[in-house]
């Protein structure tokens, strides 16, 4: 189930690379490369920070090809894409929620301390994005205010510290899926933004 | 022969890292770091993709004294370089075909299945420009319709199966060289490129 | 002694970070991963680079709340962070140096040659910024001409060749820092810049 949710993941984010790749007018050799970055590059990341070898696509050549495909694909039904707009939101959040919980899962079986646990998670769920947005020659897009990041945390925190205290895996992850769900849906609709950090005066 | 070009594609990436950085007024420092990266980007990150150290450039760190030179050289005779249009491209195309055998051979030497050698000659061969244009503050180039990184790929298919058909390997890299750097050459003269995907509405 | 410089260092540079983000008007979130990015981002990329695990903060978590806890609190005290202007430049001067003998010393522990150990040092130093001014979208300031990663050489170099000549260790950190800082103080108030390469001409 969580596997399953995994692919559906990989190839939603993929599409948004795809669309964020046309908005750039890259050519369909950059779409294929903005997709695998943003889909891949969160657990990358994970994996080379925390020295956690071999990375999950080199042992699993064929995710390249499935996002790729779902890529190219994106190209070819882009008109379509701009009516299926709360899908997508949706499931990019369920996305963002199963990539923290295995992230999560990875440092935890390496022994990583709690912190480390939550960071690995937030790190596999977003840092895609934020390459995405580098490649895209934009400022961040997870740094400017939406509930993005702080999901990810809160449902890593919940998945570590359900498992700490001892309840069923199952459960927890069922648990930190909805909540993180919740919470992200809800952030989405209610248009909760983070606090911003405005300054002006130029240090130098 | 295949180390020796290696040498010279090496100079060449650095040359032209040195001309971006000339374009964006940077000092000489800057000019020989984005010189080392753009040349050795592209193994570096294969290297740490896979897991495979010491990295080059750390187990010869003469190498980075090799790029230095090349780039501040530049400087010196930035005059003449625009005059040197044509073999400038053509030792970048041979610079391209010749990164993406030794990354495919790196790949190869681990172990790694077929789309995972090709990825990771693909890598070798340009992620060294995609780190120069994301420091220049440019949307990479490799992304936007010249078929460059197609050719790498062509080649690393080429030499991929033709070692796996048994053919004498002195032949494979030739014959994938032969390949690759026409099929460069032609597509800069016929201007050829990849199709691109335009896509403007904001999803958001 | 060398060990409570790390930290303030550490404070200065999330410091800086966090200003960075508040003139792009990131939220709060955004503010502290752009300070750990800026604070850690040089040691990890030193530590990947060379294949030395684990990272400094995988393995010390704390510091990553410490690092937050300065970049939140930078936004508490904005106004009268500007008035700080020397102090700040000076601390962060201290900085440089204090991270580039970490570096050295990180890369001499695993027998790396001189040249790695002076780059080891340098990345250290000033490779946070980088990452910084890419996740700004800007290009690197520390390629605009600044004495600063020279600064970073020259620490490096004193640091290896004293150590090297067989002096008192304690002894050749105290001069290498004393020289660096000074000489960094110096280009800053003597306004001493790198030459730069400008080069107009588009060579495509």
């Amino acid at each position: 189930m969580l596997s399953f949710i995994f692919y559906v993941a990989l190839v939603v984010e993929a599409m948004t690379a795809a669309l964020a790749a046309g908005r750039r007018k890259m050519d369909w050799f950059g779409v294929c490369v903005l997709a695998c970055v943003t889909a891949l590059g969160g657990g990358s990341a994970r994996d080379i920070l925390l020295g956690h070898y071999p990375l999950t696509w080199v042992g699993n050549p064929y995710l390249l090809l499935l996002v790729c495909a779902a890529a190219l694909f994106t190209i070819a039904i882009a008109r379509v894409v701009d009516k299926l707009h709360w899908p997508f939101l949706l499931l990019d959040a369920l996305g963002l929620v199963v990539f923290t919980i295995i992230g999560c899962n990875v440092a935890l079986e390496m022994g990583h301390p709690p912190l480390i646990v939550i960071v690995a998670g937030m790190i596999t769920g977003i840092v895609g994005g934020i390459l995405r947005d580098v490649l895209c020659n934009d400022v961040p897009l997870v740094f400017s205010g939406e509930l993005y990041a702080t999901v990810s945390i809160v449902t890593g925190a919940i998945y570590f510290f359900g498992l700490q205290f001892g309840f069923n895996s199952e459960f927890v992850i069922s648990a930190a899926m909805a909540v993180g769900f919740s919470l992200r849906v809800l952030a989405i609709v209610l248009k909760w933004e983070m606090p911003k950090f405005v300054y002006d005066k130029d240090l130098r």
